[in-house]
């Protein structure tokens, strides 16, 4: 129950995708004047392994929610407590994610795999807590290893059960006070990139709390250096919520089912994730470039180009979700556009 | 009736503009963390003087269309005829604009100011023909100061008629073979960057054929260097189409409907446009950034930034059909966001 299934997703269906592009070449309008949008269209044929591809009409917004033992030596602005007071906005319809999921016709979900003290039953908010926060990875591991693949599987079950009951897109956010840290750090450790290069602002690191947020970081990856598997990495830098998207983002792919990945911390769980099941990656739709530094590295590691760059720091899966129109226009284009206008052959 | 009315719009609303900016310091995220989606619902609330600004829900996309006489030089790989059978593709429901259009809830109405050769009735196609396309840039004046100013008009008839009737967003589209040339000439005039600089390969002008379009360009401004006012400037250089979306843009702004800017034609139809009535710009949200020369220009001119940037070269208004969604949900967010959890004070 608790041993994840990483099998690797297949590899994207170069047939449909080849189908997409002559299909492309014949509607009504220049060649490629469509730019990044055909180039969706037929990513979407390749995942989805049809071409046109299917028209995604039923999104799931997916918000997995863990707290960080980081915080407690000074990784952020903001206390521990924020994130409890988060789900609560996010149950009471409050919070960004909720009203742009609104104008994508999506619920949103949200999923405690790892808050920090008492939530009680909130409307839309789903217990599936493995612990309440990690251990500070400036100080040792997060979690252990047993830890970290259950969070794969409330990851991985999540997105089964929404593509079972017809969900055609998955997006996944997450909520969590320190998980820029723990995002920083391993996309560190997985792309090489320095610690002091990708450490970012984050919610709101003041100027004179950077060097000292940078110095977790590289605390923290110093000490995974001696993580033997992927596993093993994400279990000592990662958070509780980044193995749930991870495991998400996997079971989509495996499934293939559009996803599309959000900011840094949605980046960071792409990165181990595509570690811990090879080819996920080829699979996801990279929102929007968040404006933290790890995120542009994590994005260039995997060569995934991000339809949206809108200066956006949020988290929570609302770059994500603001990129989903695009990909229900590439693929309506793709399904309804007539062929050229005769009188041009 | 074809005097156009070039009063100019309101200035952006400053004290909505500064409601906006402390409603967005309450909301429940770190300070600044949507990005330029805070920005957009700031301008919005400029646009239409009310904060929260009213979530667009009544989006209407207008593409006019109208041909280009400069195509019998050589300006385009394309014959005139296709602007009449694109008309025929998008009154069939054929054409990318009724895809993306189709994802925001939006019919698309096809407005004839200027095509050549008959079209005959067609289901959401209106004649408001001035004249059957223009004469040769490159050998004088596209038209008469009277015919422009008419087409003027029609654009603003148009957008008064669909605001009249509810529509809360206006996205103007155009159809012309042979109108990023007429396009690069009024940016080259009225931005005084270089003809050769600022021509790109429309449609798809080859390699080969660059060099000619670049000397078509360049011709047509220098026999435009009389003009001694902006409505001459745009009779001399314009298109008919040109002409109506730069008097629907002025409309919406004298209406403060916000309006979405398209590509590289939309974009010389808003530097003409805020020239002959000056703030109309102030209004404008550009959409997307074309990949031709002298749409980044234009918009470095007016100092717009645009939402999306995703080598898009269609016009139709395809792009700022795209960028729609972005509108909802910042006006959504601003709303319908809660404060900043207790917990935090």
């Amino acid at each position: 129950m608790n041993t994840p299934n990483l099998t690797r997703p297949p590899a994207l269906d170069s047939d449909a995708m080849d189908a997409a592009k002559r299909r492309w070449a014949t509607r009504a309008k220049p060649p490629g004047a469509l730019g990044r949008i055909e180039d969706l269209a037929i990513h979407l044929a390749g995942i989805t392994s049809q071409c046109p591809p299917p028209v995604p009409a039923r999104p799931a917004v997916i918000v997995f929610a863990g707290d960080h033992g980081v915080v407690a030596d000074g990784a952020s602005l903001w206390p521990s407590e924020i994130t409890a007071a988060m789900v609560h906005t996010i149950s009471q319809r409050g919070a960004a994610i909720n009203a742009f999921a609104e104008t994508i016709g999506a619920d949103v979900a949200v999923v405690d795999v790892g808050v920090q003290g008492s939530l009680g039953p909130l409307p839309n908010v789903r217990n599936e807590r493995i612990r309440p926060g990690t251990n500070s990875i400036a100080l040792g591991p997060a979690m252990t290893t047993s830890e970290a693949e259950a969070a794969i599987c409330v990851g991985a079950r999540i997105a089964n059960e929404f593509i079972d009951h017809g969900a055609d897109c998955l997006i996944g956010g997450e909520l969590g006070i320190g998980n820029t840290t723990a995002s920083a750090a391993l996309i560190s450790a997985l792309t090489g990139q320095a610690a002091h290069t990708v450490t970012g602002h984050g919610a709101g690191t003041p100027a004179e709390g950077i060097q000292h947020k940078k110095q977790l970081v590289a605390t923290a990856v110093a000490g995974a250096r001696s993580c033997t598997n992927p596993l093993e990495l994400l279990a000592h830098l990662g958070g509780l919520e980044i193995a749930a998207l991870a495991g998400l983002y996997i079971t989509a792919a495996q499934r293939q089912t559009p996803y599309i990945v959000d900011g840094v911390i949605a980046c960071a769980a792409l990165c181990i994730a595509d570690v811990l099941a090879p080819t996920t990656a080829a699979h996801a739709i990279a929102g929007h470039r968040s404006t933290e530094p790890a995120a542009s590295a994590a994005l260039d590691h995997l060569t995934l180009q991000p339809l949206l760059d809108l200066d956006l720091r949020l988290g929570e899966g609302t770059g994500a979700c603001l990129a989903f129109p695009l990909l229900k226009a590439a693929a309506l284009a793709l399904t309804h556009m007539a062929d050229l206008p005769t009188s041009i052959d």
